[in-house]
């Protein structure tokens, strides 16, 4: 394919992605297929001889289209978002244009300049203490991974060492404390309050507990927003305790961390001065195209002492002037990642994003109270961003069927397909959860799920 | 920025793209920005109003264009290549507009079952056996990370264990190893032989020593392809050690894996019936756009032991069955990176691959021949893909010299900005590396390089 033809196909496949943003409210936005139903539509061999374009686009609009999930449809309130934008998208075909592999300040060193500048803007944005440092990471669950990893190195090594997080973390702090290596028994589950936030108390009393016993506090990850209600961790009574003990503070706010350019609700951040490393996903409710996970530590030396690796044939004249950022991760190669945080922060601006996350707040406020007026439901947990966890009430005496009876309203309301919601268990119950967090959702879209909700639940 | 708008500015954008496409050889491989150059041309603090995208793209243009080092330049020779292709970007553009998480099946069918397919086709090219199962991870690194992490928990942990690699191996080894936890002395180096191959021999003494001394055996890598000279480390005699000692034998074929596809060079995969684990980059000599590291893996099993996590809020009705590709690597969130793969191959089709890796290897090989009539130089490894490594032969009883000489020629050739060449030290002395893989890499830019080479090791 030359560069013409290239030309070509790319203009094709523009209108393609310019109707499908525009349309995608149209289609269903899980799809109807079964497991197995696109496998069975590709042949088992690859072709021996080359095919055309046109052949390669009717075959993903016939096989894979119908197939597809649509994370940024106006209808999609499952999980978190994992949301774009236009100008991410804009700016995610110059990086595969440019096929820059950004692994060191020589091997791109615009990419590298740039991330340093635009991770400043967003510390900016978050009213982090300047004694952070940013860089971008793939994933929330690799930035723990670590922050759990430098933490380990600073204590010494693994053995007798102990990571507390609350029941309600995310499933990568134990995946990445089993990854570090830490003793099966090192993750120690604190406690969480009525809103499920973490109870310092009972932190303290554990921290108290296990250092009497001659085990090492090494990590401590708080959350802010946690996967299953977005309770808020106190960071400012957490801090302390971690000071005291000499343990690294992890704060995961991969979700609810964007929030915090809200003035408004800056408050959930009150105390990250005491952590160590924080880490937020543009890639989630910032409009930026995943993989976006932005890792802010405080120790650099310490972070390059565990992740930096020196060989001759990666060494450069430049190696101590600049940030080669293959020493800030697991990963040696990079992807040009920064360039599209910047074309996001610059199109729509501060002010831009900020009406944006108030609208999807606002929007889930009022989700909220519609439940809140219907009898048959509860609203197990606060919002504070836009996440709406509810669930059918138990009936009297039938304690028992309302995990069943929530499952299938879930599944009732999915399967309509002009809406898709997830669910989790909190408190021990099954419950869904209603997620706004996508550019092109309005009013609407959360009328429509409320009335697929109500509707569902209608026993007549 | 409306669905319009975005039609409007991506058609203006498919046009630089196809631009830059063809005209990235009349720009310079590496920019003579010095450190600081781009920083200092961006505002220290966001915007707060929105910005129009053609202030972004001019600033581009602008700012970040000139501070780019250019991986898909004809000209580029350093390090190993990082390609991409005409429909890999196509591909890239439709993955940034679907936005898709897919870490589950339910969270992107069509994206799993896809990546099941592809891979399974790579493994035929490769002529795997059918025991291997594939999976795409980001980067050789993680892959590399990811096949100790199941090594160790296969051998029930790390304490006492011990890890095998040529003295040749790749930073990833080193660095894996103590991510995993392993002890600080649990990295053995084996000696290599003339051509910078393991020698099995040598492997042989140490499994032998280790285990009277009771250490656990419980990782071999091996390298077919090393970084600095492409040696190929004897699969069929490592395999056997490794079964008999149970350690899990990984593959580190990142670079010249790909050569695989090609019967003449088919022997380098010879005996991995015996590994555990093989990872190979499509995203280096195959025209995948990076990210695009491709794990096959025996025991799947074994690493849905070490990486699944199953928490109340990622449950899906389908689990028992699908795959669910979050449980197969450490990141949670995943892009839809199959689709580049799958578009690569059926455009090019197997033949259309062979032909591009058979002219590399062609174009490496008429580089060495001219290097090698030139009494000046020496070239101190086989070049069986696409990398000729070379160097000025020391003077006579100036062996001191050797290295300045051989580091300022690089820095010459370099500078003239046409053609990009990196370093390694093999032997114990600085060498140039030469790696050809760029899809727009023809004759005549080797020529070029050598050309330039030439001339600056003229002392005249």
């Amino acid at each position: 394919m030359t560069p013409e033809q290239f030309r070509a196909h790319a203009h094709h496949l523009v209108d393609w992605m310019a109707d499908y943003l525009g349309d995608v409210a149209t289609l269903r936005v899980t799809p109807s297929a079964a497991p197995g139903d696109v496998r069975r539509e590709l042949p088992a061999d690859p072709p021996l001889a080359g095919e055309s374009f046109e052949r390669l686009f009717a075959d993903f609009q016939r096989i894979i289209m119908p197939g597809m999930t649509h994370w940024n449809h106006p209808g999609w309130f499952g999980y978190f978002p994992a949301n774009h934008s236009p100008p991410s998208i804009l700016a995610e075909m110059i990086t595969a244009t440019l096929g820059a592999q950004c692994m060191s300040w020589q091997t791109s060193p615009a990419a590298t300049e740039l991330e340093q500048v635009v991770m400043r803007w967003l510390g900016t944005m978050l009213e982090l203490p300047s004694a952070f440092t940013g860089v971008i990471q793939d994933t929330a669950s690799t930035a723990t991974l670590v922050a759990l990893l430098s933490a380990r190195e600073r204590a010494g090594g693994g053995d007798g060492a102990v990571v507390y997080a609350s029941e309600e973390r995310h499933s990568s702090v134990d995946k990445a404390v089993k990854l570090a290596g830490f003793a099966s028994d090192a993750l120690r589950l604190v406690p969480t309050d009525a809103a499920f936030a973490l109870r310092p108390d009972a932190l303290h009393g554990m921290l108290t507990a296990d250092t009497a016993a001659g085990r090492r506090p090494a990590c401590i990850v708080a959350t802010v927003g946690t996967t299953s209600s977005t309770a808020v961790d106190p960071l400012a009574e957490i801090a302390p305790l971690a000071a005291k003990h000499g343990a690294w503070l992890h704060v995961d706010a991969a979700y609810a961390g964007s929030a915090a350019i809200l003035p408004e609700r800056r408050w959930i951040l009150e105390g990250v001065a005491g952590a160590d490393s924080l880490v937020v996903n543009p890639h989630k409710w910032l409009f930026t195209n995943f993989d976006c996970s932005a890792y802010f530590v405080r120790d650099v030396p310490a972070l390059l002492a565990t992740f930096s690796a020196d060989p001759a044939y990666l060494r450069t004249r430049h190696d101590a002037d600049v940030a080669n950022f293959r020493d800030w991760g697991i990963q040696l190669g990079r992807r040009f990642r920064a360039l599209k945080l910047w074309w996001v922060i610059r199109s729509y601006g501060v002010d831009g994003l900020r009406a944006l996350l108030r609208k999807h707040i606002a929007l889930a406020a009022e989700f909220r109270a519609s439940v809140e007026a219907d009898g048959r439901f509860e609203v197990p947990a606060p919002s504070p961003f836009g996440l709406v966890c509810f669930r059918l009430r138990a009936e009297a005496g039938r304690d028992e069927d309302a995990d069943p009876r929530n499952r299938a309203l879930l599944d009732a309301v999915n399967a309509d397909g002009r809406v898709f919601l997830s669910g989790t268990v909190l408190g021990g119950r099954f419950t869904l959860r209603l997620a706004v967090g996508q550019l092109a959702t309005e009013r609407t879209h959360v009328e429509l799920a409320w009335n697929l909700v109500r509707a569902a639940a209608d026993p007549a």
